[in-house]
């Protein structure tokens, strides 16, 4: 099963961690840590191999996939030897690389874009193509008509009007080009109704949003750890100090406030009540692709004693990332390929705002994930 | 159903800030804060109420435990106003708790101990006793061929050989009184192959070892965390501060050695292979009853980069392990009551060092002990 | 020497708590913990003994302070005993907190503040007074010509104007009537250059600006080290987490900035460059008067080398702040005595934000303290 | 002004980062981040310049300088680039690193030490040579009584006996041969009577006990913060986790033993009792030459309040050690320069257990460090 990753803001720290990973481990160069879709849970399900992922994308930015790599390795987001062996990898990954299209209205950039999908599933011979959002973080768009019903939603482009964020132009443009959607990021992409509308009437799948990679993974196992053991959290606040790319994006209010919303449902979601306190988030250059958060949990234990917990996490973003957009990849193609539409509600495991009303406790989402994937094999839908 | 909780170290902090909250919890004064069965998922479990609960136990110390409570109050374990409050229920208890029994021998001192659960039964009329172990961490025992089986520890304690360490004899005294037994400790109580046979020959069912309250519970959340991620964890290493008794209990040597390694298990059981590192436990008189324990874990993630997670646990060890306490006897008297036998590996979610080859990640022993307490309900065993 | 302390937010925390201190040290009931001028190098200064101190102040809140007083013992932040033992002296206290005085304008508002004063002075035969901000951090105030001299001040008040934020206006009453001026907040108090004019007129000593009790106290011996072993600081961001009045009030965006500027300061004084990172203030209502301040610190060794240092700091903030306002009191009382006047640059051990030009870090302040403590001793001014 | 520099330990991290760093530093190749002598302060001193260094030293392992180098530079202790930029002067100076020499009695020994100071010192023409204790950390010795006098010493060594531990035996060959001698580990060097005497009879200087660059450094800036401020430290507790050569030889318990106790002296000292606690060291391979240390400090405030601070450091300790190496060769050779003889006290600032009854708070250490390096200033000794 060849498989296309197309991946919006294909010159990002994610998109290229992703890549230089995918060579690597296609060529054999490291091991698959960080890879939850190479666990055992995942062995029958009939997924991609990493020798079948073919990848592309869309990304204003001029710098060079291989440029880009130099400087993850400078970094030490990836050991600066794997950047030189995929060196040839990165040129090739280069020409499929796409600027942003321009055009004199949204319906005009649209059709661009999904042709540049088309041209690149044909020209490969890809069985299927997943389009992934990996830019930069939108602020949340203004409520218009238009985002509510797909008829609206037509019309209205139709009339040459602007209505869409780029991210659901994205989602909009891979539904009508017949490809899956995930969005690893907290923007709009297909959760305006307009958008799961068009998702279900071409019979595609789509998942988001928010890859979950450092505070909120530790939320959704420690909250359900206090709520199970009927410990009152009484203050949950943290502090996100972290530079790169994705940092100096959220230095802009409108993306931020996204990002510490995103951050937060999953406390009211598993303790059933939303504790004191907020997420900030600061840009610190210094710090590079790795992130420090600070949280501190104050809690109610027996007959009113107060406890807490404190937890500093350092982590490197793009080297969290990065496994997961491959595991996404090879789990929505597989359930494209199996005939599933609509929300993939089943794959809330790898992100902080789940589509979906499903558990916001990690293990749970585990045991729902391992699920999912026993409906994905090949020997389950012949 | 009346239900009689004997203590064992009846009169330390785990022991007296349980009865404390009992007797709160009887009169309305405190919210169930920290109680496990009082979630929803116990609702229809047939459980003891709070009303139904009588206290006793055995310990050497002279302390009263109207004193004690004062002691706690003034350490900030449990509000001064609630010690007062309860005062009377207090000094009543007081006489429910017993000096050690002497006597030429090992099988005089079990009678001894046999006679006062049974004499503690029938004065008070109760349905059914759990003997709970809150006593002092002892040393792990030099193995004895007494240990081993049933026919062969009778036979020594026939012979008037001393073989068998405090708790495990605790462990003998009650299968053989007919109660149920719990070891919240480290000690060996009933996990010697005779002890448990006798359990089995009594039709007595037993759990254990060594209640999780505290660092051990967040490693039963995080490993699994790490596991699923396909992280790779490098190092775990622990530094555990703690006054109070049981610190003071845990600066021998050979105490803290049995404490610590039941704080290991967890790590190896999730992740499936141990990483490096070790836990320090040290007394450290000042903190008292609060127990302050810091965790350094650095992982690996994709292509070999290397990450950490810090955290530190502030917690008032008694406060977090007394209501657990309270669920353990009121789960192993439905059990009891139920007909369960042997060990009661679906208690494993309270313990550090749970009995039998279940999960050790919690959030499976979740899954397992609500599955358990299905079972319990008055309505499936008729 | 009988000493008067008139306390501007006379019924805050801070305030109170100085007061309930004050008694005790007075009464023999508690030791002088962080007090500094009971440490031996003051010991021949002359300062004003516990037994000399008389307390009064303006409040518009009407609490009485024994009621205020028992919530900080309930909070903890002093043991409840005490507050039960000095319950007479606050009782008598707090007939000396005048409400704020209203009026037709700034000028007669002024009056009446004086008025109050004097009044003070007079009734109990104080041989001086020393008026300290303690009241809730304002918004810094916007420029006005009749900030800039006193002549230019005194005809604005003259003609009806509104021209001075409140912890001016109370500077400029002090002043006038004859007493010494400190400000333990980041308002602007006297740092008006038209009220430092008047000071020196009345040839007054005053002292500023926001006492240093938590994370600016740790800044400043920790960016000398880093100075003095040649180490580069990239990055110092911080995260404060407080509840109880001083929090409520910094959740105004003009005070919070106040502060924060405050808080910066050190860092270029000390370090001669400005690292990167911000310092972030939030209310946490459930943290009461403790506070939790979070600080990451990135720094460059040797060659390049990145490091990190990461502190927690868990401080109760009235408890560290008030034995400061005995201190500052007794200090600035004996300056006045001793003939100081204009700015008391020597005192810059106790602020955040101080006067003149000295140095900024917490050893070199020591030394100068320590000099200065030296020239106030009766026998060196005969 | 040329300056030998003899490492005992020539091979290991620190010595070998030390070299790195001055080839680099001479050829203008990186900033003199982290070394304290090129602070204003000591501009004027007349300190030997970076090409004026000549390295040598002895070690018994067989790795080649530039080996090591490059395991430090993959290891993240210094940059790559840098190693390979100075691969020709690593290898000139391997060359200059002996082995230990052998011998039938330790009087030989000595003499062939003094041989090989002897002909680096001539074959280089240098100025004057000081060797530098780097290698691994000894147990403390089992007292002896050639340890008191120099004159029993002599006799000992002349009656073919082995009295005196390796570090010893470095430093009686450095005296012997004219050389001054700095010991930077907390083994015995010249702290013994016998060699201070020694010393002094050469008319020779000599420094030490244990290099400052972590956990302690950090307390002495911090504990004089709570004695200036009269705050009361109930409890100060540490656990240091370490890799690299150092990690592994601290796993010895006597080594371990003589580090720990020379990491608490600064606490009795400064604050002037010892708080309860201890400090663990711990080795995790995993973590290198990168050491995390955690501490813990329990402290009351004014009327008893408790309150807390907690600090982690993530130290390169091979990168932290290396330009203060430089720094007290180049003070020491200096000092020799100047005629100083036997300890040299005003060193203390660069010292965990420094010789002498001197400051222990690092800001005071300053303070005499400058005041000591203005004594050394050509123009104050023509
Ligand atoms: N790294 C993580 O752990 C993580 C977790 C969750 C979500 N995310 C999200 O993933 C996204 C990517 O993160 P990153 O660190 O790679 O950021 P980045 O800034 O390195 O990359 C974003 C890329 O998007 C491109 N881009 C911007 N606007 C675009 C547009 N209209 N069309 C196409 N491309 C566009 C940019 O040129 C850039 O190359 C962010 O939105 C981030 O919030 C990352
Ligand atoms: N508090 C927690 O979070 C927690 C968690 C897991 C396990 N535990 C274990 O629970 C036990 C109790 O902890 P604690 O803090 O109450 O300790 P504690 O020291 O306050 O109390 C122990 C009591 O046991 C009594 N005792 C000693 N030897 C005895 C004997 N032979 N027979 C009967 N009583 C005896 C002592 O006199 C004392 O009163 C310890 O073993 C501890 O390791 C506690
Ligand atoms: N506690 C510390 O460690 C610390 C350190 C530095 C500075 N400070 C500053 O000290 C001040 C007091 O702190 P707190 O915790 O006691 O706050 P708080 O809120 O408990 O008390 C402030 C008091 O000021 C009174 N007040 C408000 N406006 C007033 C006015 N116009 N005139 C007179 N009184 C007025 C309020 O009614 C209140 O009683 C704050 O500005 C705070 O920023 C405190
Ligand atoms: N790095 C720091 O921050 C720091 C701080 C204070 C003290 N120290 C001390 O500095 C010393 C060196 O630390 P390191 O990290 O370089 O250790 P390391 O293990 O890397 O190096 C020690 C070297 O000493 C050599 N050696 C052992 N025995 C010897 C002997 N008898 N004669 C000559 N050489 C011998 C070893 O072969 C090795 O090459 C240690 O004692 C350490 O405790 C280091
Ligand atoms: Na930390
Ligand atoms: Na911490």
């Amino acid at each position: 099963m060849s498989l296309g990753i197309w991946l919006v803001g294909g010159r990002g720290s994610v998109a290229v961690t992703s890549m230089i990973g995918a060579f690597a481990l296609r060529a054999g160069l490291a091991p698959a840590t960080g890879c939850v879709t190479e666990l055992p849970e995942f062995r029958d399900a009939g997924l991609a191999g990493f020798g079948d992922l073919v990848f592309g994308g869309h990304d204003p930015a001029p710098v060079p996939l291989a440029k880009k790599a130099e400087q993850l390795g400078d970094a030490g987001v990836v050991p600066a030897a794997l950047v030189r062996a995929v060196h040839d990898d990165l040129a090739a990954a280069d020409a499929e690389i796409r600027p942003v299209p321009d055009g004199p209205d949204q319906a005009t950039v649209a059709a661009r874009l999904v042709a540049d999908l088309v041209d690149f599933r044909e020209r490969h011979a890809l069985d299927r193509v997943v389009v992934i959002n990996v830019s930069s973080t939108e602020a949340a768009p203004e409520p218009h008509p238009a985002h509510d019903t797909l008829a609206a939603l037509e019309q209205a482009l139709e009339s040459g009007a602007t209505v869409l964020p780029p991210s659901a132009l994205y989602a909009y443009a891979a539904f009508t080009a017949g490809c899956a959607f995930v969005d690893f990021t907290p923007s709009a992409g297909a959760r305006l109704p307009a958008l799961a509308e068009l998702a279900l009437r071409e019979g595609l799948p789509h998942a988001g949003h928010d890859g979950k990679t450092g505070e909120t993974l530790l939320k959704s196992v420690l909250a359900p750890m206090f709520a199970h053991r009927n410990l009152q959290v009484r203050t949950w606040s943290g502090m996100n100090l972290l530079g790169g790319g994705d940092g100096a994006t959220l230095t802009d209010p409108g993306a931020n406030a996204a990002k510490s919303a995103s951050k937060q449902r999953v406390l009211e979601e598993t303790l059933g009540y939303q504790p004191q306190g907020v997420v900030r988030i600061d840009f610190v250059e210094d710090l590079g692709d790795f992130k420090t958060a600070w949280d501190l949990i104050s809690f109610q234990g027996f007959l009113g004693t107060g406890m807490r917990l404190e937890f500093t996490w350092h982590g490197c973003d793009s080297a969290l990332a990065a496994p997961l957009i491959l595991d996404l990849a090879r789990l929505t193609g597989a359930a494209h390929a199996a005939g599933h539409q609509g929300p993939l509600t089943d794959l809330a495991f790898f992100f902080k705002d789940p589509l979906g009303d499903g558990p916001h406790g990690l293990a749970d989402q585990w045991q729902t994930l391992t699920a999912f994937v026993a409906t994905l094999s090949p020997r389950s839908h012949p």
